[in-house]
């Protein structure tokens, strides 16, 4: 579902990758078809070009059902201090895409993301004759097709990368598995806009010892008051050998009176914490 | 430490990627220097070795601190069910490497894989010059360059891979980020080599329905008996929306009493419930 009536005309989102990536598919979701966009090389670039003011909005992946958590934006979400004032999930769907007049059966080299081209062996193993060749990004591949024209060469990307770059899509959901989905989130310094009716969600992190029971007595400040936990994730803080971060998304709002007292009830336990936004997902 | 004892004349080790890549150095510690070793284009090449027996080992990166778990390796080891028999960890150090007699201030493209390159911002910032150019592989980059010879190449590799294609290494730990660790789990079909004193970890992996204190219940099955759990992360099951699978890692050995009663306390109210195996750590 696309939120038409978030567009204002100065709504601008930066994200990493290329016009036509998948996080671009997210920012029109999250705010509209007509959303502008920054392109960014980095993660870092789409945070500071927030921070700095060049654009209202950032989006993000945050977790792939296949290759998990994007800890690096995890690290930039607090580093940065920006909230999250909203999600949203994409599935994952790869065409192979070339420029008009090329026919499929001429093809031999296919360009992508190595990440994209491992998700496509079934394909590749049906095809010997095409040849996987690493490229910098998805849609970026189809944009050097665009402009440098290789012979025999087709790329693999999102619909929305062959539609920006006037390529043609020869072969449709190429992906060995469907079950390939992004979640994203939108961040900007101003609040989340409100959806009546619609269940909030909170994302926050923190630290404890690592000694037994820790984090059962953190989970006890949430299940003690009803407050279900919907992803829960631990890693190790290099350095701190007896410390563990966990990042944990909860239903409700931060303001809500249980969650409120669960983070306060929590905040008695953890070395560090941060709540890093409550927002409205978009099915 | 490697653990020269544990090579036998048979044992040999599947991995995914080239000879001299960060598995290969995970295998190398884990089952001695001179082991010999199955390079497998997938992880599932690797799994498939080992329970046909071509191989007696395999090595599988599980998480990396900067990247998070490898679900895939997840799903893998669930589906060929092999155990679990061992663990390590690496520090994931990039090297530049060329074929001897090129210089860097001669070196224009430098390959390799793309998580690899860009692990290395700051170096390539700091040599504008330099162009980052994808492969496939890291040690298969060096490879590449000892097979083809381009003109003023160099690749970003292990010290491994620079050793085992006769590169030189020009310029030493160029990776932007110190803190980055792979951990690698080892896989066998007999049982774990026991060390005496050393303390043991078991890995499982199970489901919960997604309702209030469900997580909070299960972790009570292991706080309630002092068991202390040193990994915990949850990942929704795609098309089963209201359940979680979660893996988990915790202090001791499955068949501990504890630690057994524990186990059975959870899987009265898990759906599903594996173990995936108990192991010593070789720091």
């Amino acid at each position: 579902m696309a939120v038409k009536r978030r567009v204002g005309p100065g709504t601008t989102a930066a994200f990493q990758g290329e016009a036509g990536a998948f996080s671009h598919a997210a920012a029109r979701k999250l705010l509209g078809e007509g959303v502008r966009v920054l392109p960014c090389p980095q993660f870092r670039d789409a945070f500071a070009a927030l921070k700095d003011g060049k654009v209202t909005h950032a989006v993000i992946p945050i977790e792939n059902t296949l290759h998990g958590s994007v800890l690096e934006n995890y690290d930039n979400l607090v580093e940065y201090g920006i909230p999250i004032t909203g999600e949203t999930s994409i599935r994952i769907s790869h065409q192979l895409i070339a420029m008009p007049g090329t026919r499929f059966r001429d093809v031999e080299k296919v360009y992508s993301h190595p990440v994209a081209l491992n998700q496509c062996l079934e394909f590749f193993r049906a095809n010997p004759r095409l040849t996987m060749t690493p490229h910098y990004d998805t849609a970026g591949s189809v944009k050097m097709l665009k402009e440098e024209r290789p012979e025999r060469a087709a790329a693999i990307a999102s619909e929305a990368a062959a539609r920006i770059y006037g390529g043609a899509i020869l072969k449709r959901n190429i992906e060995d598995d469907r079950r390939n989905f992004t979640r994203f989130f939108l961040l900007s310094r101003g609040g989340a806009l409100e959806r009546a009716g619609v269940p909030w969600k909170t994302t926050l992190v923190f630290s404890v010892a690592n000694e037994a029971g820790a984090l059962f007595k953190a989970m006890a400040c949430f299940a003690l008051r009803g407050v279900n936990l919907t992803k829960l994730e631990s890693r190790p803080l290099r350095g701190r050998p007896w410390e563990y971060l966990f990042s944990l998304d909860l239903a409700g709002r931060s303001t809500d009176r249980h969650v409120a007292k669960s983070i306060e009830h929590l905040s008695e336990m953890t070395s560090t914490l941060k709540i890093l936004g409550s927002y409205q997902p978009i099915a």
